[in-house]
């Protein structure tokens, strides 16, 4: 019955921890280690980082990134939040005969449908999103996926 | 002497920022070439050139041209720069099993996916891009190279 | 009475005349005036002539124009057509107290209120429109009206 | 003693394109400086720069920031860009009786009329600008000029 309780509570600060986590600094960090991730790669990227909302964070774009990244990169994490997946996953989904085909015409034109975009989950909760542009649709999708995947131990190192 | 060396140096760096420079005289020598090729062709066209950051230069709208077309032709320089690739290119990529499926809904409706605009590079450097609308697809994409191609001579020929 | 009939079928052609009068070669031969002007002024212009319906023609951006410059210089030939007034009366009447105060929230923000932007008429017909954006309000309305009033001497000079 | 003199010729050239270009490194490092003040001001802002052709180059949400202090604060670097003046100088330009009346609804919506967008120069030369915005006008001002003051040196601490 106690155990019950505290793990309710624990929950509790969890998931309100965790909702209170994407902020400028971590967005920062987390961007950084992608940023040098796509310089080794030879990409010059947009890096976009959103919170749980959708609603940016920051946003880099390396030099000599496309311009037209810099819509792309951002409204890869709107897409993302938005439907809790990632744009690689939505963009199976959204091909014709796909389940979504036709999502892309939706939300304001907000909608990305090809890789890049990564839903960023802290313990199950999701915080935030990051989107990167600039690459070809696989260089993104890899990039995205790098960021996600190194979200936790950006968080440990502070 | 050593004013002298300052001078071919001055000389030199202003070569080459007016050579990496789009400008409107250029930009009007190269339209010339491109709305006569046109004409040749039988083709009502609207020809634009923009600069290397996708902003507009030049924009000419061959009589009895579709009014349409003003739109089309000034994107197809906007979505050259920003992807930095010629419109056809990304008309391959952006078709249904394309890997950049669903680009065409992203930069607020300025992503032009079927053939006529071009990025123009000079010795490798971007300088701008040129967009031309109002025949078929062939003939804007036949239009569109013609400016690309023909770029080194209409500036030797100054 | 034959005079009469004369008389009706000469005001016809010369409207006739009038109403296809605008197109390319005569904005441009209009535009390299108003832009020689421009260049003497010490003013980097943004230059546009749109046809009697508001339909661009072409539109020239000096070298060292405002890029806000664009939208605006545009914009003013739509206005003057739009209203058949010129962008500097039309400025008056918006103010606010002004008879028109407000009418700049109209026609999805492609109205102009200040000076640069003159109706072009041939014979009292409306043919078409000028813009200019780059000086000031009083430049811009001063190389506005300059085109205007050499419009009859370019056609003279064809 | 030629290859000397090469040598010297390049890294003059490569100095002067470096410090004639906004980038990301100098963006990020002017921002720091910026958003320190605006911390020290108890403003949470968002700040953006862009480059000269008002290409966002990046931007930072401080934490608590406003969600629609984002399109203000891009918006500002545009237009500073696009009429190469603050957008503080623009609101008297703007106001009604002023010579730019009714500016503030060109560009499609782009153009911010109160404070807190500064264009940023080097050596007389336009390389970009910034723009925040979270605070009152006079705060946001205040910080944009901050910023524009403290660029060279940022610059020089590299």
């Amino acid at each position: 019955m106690e155990q019950n309780m505290e793990n309710t509570v624990r929950d509790i600060i969890r998931k309100m921890k965790a909702s209170s986590t994407m902020n400028l600094d971590l967005a920062l960090r987390l961007m950084e280690k992608v940023e040098a991730e796509a310089a080794r790669m030879g990409v010059k990227a947009v890096v976009a980082v959103s919170d749980a909302s959708g609603r940016p964070v920051a946003i880099h774009c390396m030099d000599g990134a496309y311009i037209g990244s810099y819509d792309v990169a951002l409204n890869k994490t709107y897409t993302s939040v938005a439907f809790q997946m990632s744009t690689a996953k939505l963009a199976e989904l959204a091909a014709p005969g796909g389940s979504l085909y036709g999502i892309q015409h939706t939300n304001e034109g907000k909608i990305v449908i090809f890789g890049g975009g990564e839903p960023l989950y802290l313990d199950d909760v999701l915080i935030g999103a990051i989107g990167v542009s600039g690459g070809t649709a696989e260089q993104d999708t890899k990039l995205g996926e790098y960021g996600k995947n190194i979200l936790k131990e950006v968080i440990a190192w502070k």
